[in-house]
């Protein structure tokens, strides 16, 4: 049996309204790609696309029935940087692109410092530095295996 | 104001149940990364890491109640192959290794073949071939800019 490779290579978060998604995550940074039109949008990132789709619609492509959706909803995107500062100064940016604040940032248990916001259609987001990883050179996470 | 890079360090899926969880993505093809314990599973994928943590803890280190998941939470994570057997192949592992079936591969509007399965906590995942798609060498989805 064929193995699953190490990899993902979209995430889709379903909106409610695409212009504005779209230009929630164009203003936080991300550049849209090749085949993104008024009803998908692709950004086309390092390791990974992040995918705009209909909520209704990306439900009804699983074919799952839609539903409303809690506060949590059981996963989150991190957003690692180098250092304190840079938490700072990255939750500031996704405050004034119209994110809603979930968790000032603050020194966590773990070490570590960091913080929570929501995209337009709630999706969450955590920003934190980490002082035990490393980066590679492309930003990327090294945590090496067990 | 620092714009973020187009990068996503880890996702993170709450789970109900550590040891099932792990070792469903483990079966699936993941190896976990070094500060993996019994309340914290990171998997050290190419590009991307992939986080386990407990559900009501990811909640908590939010600020956020916890809450009941709707069968559907509005996003799902994409594993894209490069031809159809493929699909197939790593739709049938999936389900050998405990995922529920949410949808059977299938030819889908926009020219592609997919499917969606759901991991032990319910998270979406669809495995899909694209033909009008290109992979890096180390099996990232290449899209372009507009």
């Amino acid at each position: 049996m064929t193995k699953f490779e190490p990899r993902i290579s979209i995430i889709t978060l379903g909106v409610k309204n695409m212009k504005k998604a779209r230009s929630f995550y164009e203003a936080l940074g991300w550049k849209a790609g090749g085949p993104s039109n008024e009803n998908v949008t692709f950004f086309q990132g390092r390791g990974i696309i992040l995918g705009l789709y209909g909520h209704d619609t990306l439900a009804e492509d699983a074919g799952i029935e839609t539903a409303p959706q809690p506060k949590f909803r059981g996963s989150s995107l991190a957003y690692n940087v180098a250092s304190v500062s840079e938490v700072d100064e990255a939750f500031a940016h996704a405050i004034a692109c119209g994110a809603k604040s979930v968790k000032q940032p603050e020194k966590v248990f773990w070490g570590g410092y960091s913080c929570y916001f929501s995209d337009p259609d709630g999706h969450l987001w955590e920003v934190a530095h980490n002082p035990f990883v490393k980066f590679s050179d492309d930003g990327h996470l090294i945590m090496g295996q067990e």
